[in-house]
């Protein structure tokens, strides 16, 4: 697997930046607005960067590891929640029609069989195997899984999407997260674990200890995307980072949700570094293990609401905010064209 | 001036918070999203608040002490960005637009002509007095100000506007509403005072200064609303004050924006302390005496993003949040309607 990922347009950012301090505002005063536009437009080097509609992946998959007790809810909840998501009752499906984003929930690996003709359906196995037992997958399963996320995304951006929302469903995937970004950041487990969907104490600590015994099992080569896949797995998580490959090749920006999320980020680094020029991170997710992601891929997010539901909501909940930075570039008038006098001292 | 304001409805508050852990996410994992919806709740008494359309109605008024040099700006931007917004072209006009909302510009107390139509003509008088030398305006003009406010916040109402955005533009606005909370939070100047549109370190610290003489000569009542304005003034911020008392009156949710919009809610509690009640705090403000008015309202914003413009433009780019908080009530399905299994532990 080889991907081709542009560098940023640093020209572009740089005429970005001098336009927006000609608009009718104090020079600045529009803070974080006027650094995401910045970016925006790095990233895909026009002025005013084009980010409607957006488009929202879910991938859906199943953790072997779920059979450990690390999860408050039964596996059965991944497909019920796929169900309830092309159903349109999901957080996500809520929050993706307010932004009019285009979207659609893929089944990757979900262990259940799933008939809803809503669902896209590419499983590439029934679920990972228990990594506290065996590897997670094969090899092939991983490049396989990559590359179904990297087709989805391109067929997407290929229908006129503009802004990637990569999401996911997966019953144990906060615990397969924890793996990865303990893995990735040199982490202890009791630094990078949470309460994922709101474990007892009992176990959220069977859960730390779970992933202690996985690291020192498993030994992934934390520099080697498809061996941490392979040994900390998550099918939907290897789709992920390929659905974010796909966007950053075709200069798109991607907008972060959550530690899932960030974790398949840090894949995606390990697969292409400069991948992660075309991310923004949009919310400050409340398990623990997303500030070590959030350094690993240098990247500081838009909101910090508490969320921790993980689907692509925190995204689809800041992407106004990016809206309005681009509205900010293209509809605002400047000092000359508006009349306005401009600063004196 | 006597203003009725209802109590919060409690119990319509628990029924959203027990209707919203029914819902087809882990309880607690849209975090402050969940808070918004219960506080909304409270306000209208409604498990599902309507909030759309919203409405923002820019006061503009001119300050006399813009004659000492504390602001970045001349005193002819003010009519110039009146002009701007109702033109579309400013920060306000553009978000406005984004998020669907009414807007209205009123004129309470520009110093120049304004002849745009498309301004509503108010003027109470041409700017305040300089504070500096006598008192800003008289109590009766504070009270006509307030009560202009009251009136046009009323008309938005009973024409359907749902949730109130309060803006204001008027060059030495922050140097009033630095004097204002510096007297009702007893903060000394060099505490509250900001850089404002973007002051050299020279006219920031004339600013300081200002104030500083000011609070001592004039000695506003910082239990008095009226004696407030009286003495350290802003017609925009009196007119502010009596739009949020309309839509507390009217259990209308007022989103509050930055450091000016914050002065006009400590002068709204002076007026009637349940008035904060329905008030939600958009953002937190660059302006460091924002964070003081915060504090006296017992308040704590929804974005971070380093925003100083005012205008109310912080409000309208938080207002997306509130949407997605209402959405998540009426359009999420709960566990029992999706067949979803809840947690087991």
């Amino acid at each position: 697997m080889k991907f081709q990922v542009p560098p940023q347009d640093q020209e572009a950012g740089e005429r970005a930046r001098a336009y927006i301090d000609t608009l009718t505002k104090p020079v600045g005063s529009l803070g974080e607005l006027e650094k995401l536009a910045v970016d925006l437009a790095e990233m895909t080097g026009q002025l005013a960067t084009e980010i409607s509609p957006p488009g929202i992946i879910v991938f859906a998959a199943d953790h072997g590891v779920a059979k450990e007790g690390v999860s408050a809810y039964p596996q059965e909840v991944t497909a019920q929640m796929v169900e309830n998501m092309v159903n349109g009752g999901a957080a996500i499906s809520v929050f993706g029609r307010q932004i009019g984003a285009r979207f659609k929930v893929v089944d990757v690996g979900v262990a259940a069989d799933i008939s809803n003709p809503k669902v896209i359906h590419k499983k590439v196995r029934r679920g990972t195997a228990n990594f506290l037992k065996e590897e997670a997958m094969s090899a092939q399963e991983a490049e396989k899984a990559v590359m179904t996320g990297y087709e989805e995304a391109c067929q997407f951006i290929e229908n006129g999407v503009k802004c990637l929302i990569v999401g996911e469903v997966g019953i144990g995937n906060t615990t397969a997260s924890s793996a990865i970004t303990a893995c990735l950041t040199d982490s202890d487990p009791a630094a990078v674990v949470g309460y994922g969907t709101g474990l007892s104490e009992e176990k959220y600590k069977r859960k730390i200890e779970v992933i202690r015994q996985v690291l020192e099992d498993r030994k992934a080569n934390p520099g080697d995307a498809i061996d941490v896949l392979v040994k900390l797995g998550g099918l939907e998580i290897a789709a992920m980072a390929g659905a974010m490959m796909a966007a950053a090749e075709r200069r798109i920006p991607v907008l972060l949700d959550g530690f899932i999320c960030t974790a398949a980020a840090c894949i995606a680094h390990l697969l292409h570094p400069r991948s992660t020029d075309y991310m923004i991170l949009s919310h400050y997710s409340a398990e623990p293990g997303h500030k070590k992601a959030m350094d690993y891929l240098d990247k500081t997010p838009i909101l910090q609401l508490n969320l921790r539901l993980g689907e692509g909501t925190g995204a689809a909940v800041a992407f106004p905010i990016l809206e309005s930075a681009v509205r900010m570039v293209t509809e605002m008038a400047t000092f000359e064209s508006a009349k306005v006098a401009s600063s004196q001292q």
